[in-house]
This record gives structure tokens, sequence and C-alpha cells, in this order.
């Protein structure tokens, strides 16, 4: 890698942490370059914009996301395979990367025009994806025939604000995680 | 109700509204104002600033929240008919009060210090009082041995972000959604 993208790498990861910690309006072009220790004109010579920052932390991710639910959607898996690998996605990607995590949920609608257009559409087909396959779970048997929209929802907003808790003091570690996280949201809490 | 606590409650309203549109720090008390067609001037007659918004906005719920909480956890009733009463409690606020509840979860870390060291140790109870009752349930052989970290965070992060899809198109009824959300958190969704 060069070191202009080096420093454009470097400039994502301190913009992500401050657009976490302030939210994505409040923080300037000068506190990036602050939190660098160089020059808000150094700033500028590696970006245009604090707008094409906020595009390369989410759009990058959520194309990510995209991708591979497409592959998961299109595969001869089961279902529940299916969901598995839709769990240890979101839990790879938090893990890897929580500040930029936190910035696509906090901060996505302060996209521009052709950005936001583009980052909603990704979002609306990775549900509408999501939502092929537990119809085909239901229709399959495998899975429980409940309301549609309740199932995904309980699902995406465990898995997208994961962000939000997990590092803290009492959390299990990355494989009691997966294993845990499989089990509640397949097979409930409840002993019957 | 006097005319002038009228006047607070529509400020309030109008503001929830911004806020979860645009963001606390994007609005402006003339932003707040121009929503109600007044003037910003008539705007400080009912409210000091926008800082008292936001607490009015956020600590009522968060009041809220707490209270019905020590009451549940309190009392005499099984983990199940517990957990039900808190999925119950995040229902009816979010039908009630969607944006109050967007803005407590987008924006409590702009309360100032007081008030954000209030919010913090409720919001803190809220989840130990909480964790009491899974370990409760777990002891009671109700629930499974899991990690309490993946099913408090599981069950509240669905919870907590209800307001972000209900309401939408495919969204069930009010009765539905209760039920299934019940099914879907406590027994899970797959078939065994």
């Amino acid at each position: 890698m060069t070191k202009i993208n080096d420093r454009k790498t470097e400039i994502i990861t301190v913009a992500a942490k401050l657009f976490k910690e302030k939210g994505y309006s409040a923080v300037t072009m000068r506190d990036i370059a602050q939190a660098m220790d160089i020059k808000a004109a150094s700033l500028y010579n590696h970006i245009k914009s604090k707008q094409e920052i906020l595009v390369l932390i989410i759009v990058e991710i959520a194309e990510e996301f995209t991708q591979t639910m497409d592959e998961v959607v299109h595969s001869e898996e089961s279902t529940i395979k299916k969901i598995e690998k839709i769990i240890q996605l979101h839990i790879d990607i938090t893990l890897r990367d929580a500040n930029a995590l936190a910035c696509l949920n906090n901060d996505w609608m302060h996209l521009s025009d052709t950005e936001l257009a583009y980052f909603i559409k990704m979002r609306e087909e990775y549900e509408e994806n999501f939502r092929t396959i537990i119809k085909k779970g239901i229709a399959d048997n495998e899975i429980k025939n409940l309301n549609l929209e309740v199932i995904i929802f309980s699902i995406l907003s465990t898995l997208r604000t994961l962000y939000l808790w997990y590092g803290k003091k009492k959390s299990p570690d990355s494989k009691t995680l997966t294993s845990n996280m499989i089990q509640v949201l397949l097979n409930g809490i409840v002993i019957h």
C-alpha cells in the first residue's frame, strides 16, 4: 500500500472514532486534523471533504454486507445454515470494525443525495434478501410461521447493535458470542 | 393543563421529531421555532435552551422505564411473565412515543454532565435489573444457561430499536406484534 493510501486509512480510522463519539454533524475537519496531530490544510491533500470520509466509511462496509448476503441467499444450504452465516458475518465485521459500524448506524442519513440513495437501496435489498431466506424456511417447515417483519427485525436489530455492548466488561469471548448468539436467536431462551 | 404547559408539550413534540430527522447537533432553536411557526424569541418564553428540551424528552421516558422495571423485578411472578411485561413496556412506549425513543437512543450522549450521569445510572440499573431477572430464571430452571450478556442484549437491542421499523408498510398490528415478539424472543424461530 502506498503512503497516501496509508494516510487515507488513518484518516478514516480517526474520523470513524470521532464520529462515533460526537456524531457526524458535531465533528469538523479541524477536529479530525487535530486528532491526527496534523494541520487542517494537510488533511485536504488526502481527502476532499468530511462527506468523502463518511462515504468511504459507510459505503465500503455496506457493500461487504451486500455481497455476502447475495452469496448466502443464492447458496443451496438449509435456512438454518444461511441464518448462521448471516450471524457470523455481523459478528466478524463488529469485531473488526466497531467504530465504522457505529458510524454507519448513526450517521448514514448524513450521506449526500446519490450516496444516500445507493446506501438505502443496499439496505433495503439486504432486508429483502433476508425476508426471502426466512420465507423459504417457513415454506420448507424449518422456521415457525410467525410474522416475517418481527422475525427479520428481531434478528437484524440484535446483530446491527452488537457493537454497542460487545467488548464491555462482562462480554464473552468471540467463540462463546457466536455459539450463544446462534442459540438465542434461533432457539430462544426458554426451557420447555 | 395550562396553556403554557400545552406550549411546552408542543415544543417537545416538534423538537423530538426534528432531532430524530436531523440529529440533536444539527437542529437549532431557530429550526424548532420555524417548525412551530413562531419567532425564536417566543420559544425562549417557554424553554431556556435546546439542552432543556433534550432533558425533558429523554429523562421522562427513562424514568418511566426505570419505574416499571423496578416493579417487575420486585414482583413475585415467574421469569417468563416478567420478561413478557418488559416486552410489553417497550412496545407500549414505542407505539405511544416513537420520536422520543429515537431521540433517547441517538442523542442521550448530548445530555450535559449531571443529566448525563443520571441517565447513564438509570440505564445501567435497568440492565442490571434485567440481569437479575434472567439469573433467577436460570437458577429456577426456566431459562437456558446461556451467556447472560448475549441473552440480555439480544432482547434489549430488539426492543430498543423497535421504533426504527415498526409502523412501516409491512408491520403487523399491535396485537400480532406483541404475541409474535414474545414468541420470537422467548422461544426462537426454529421448528425442531
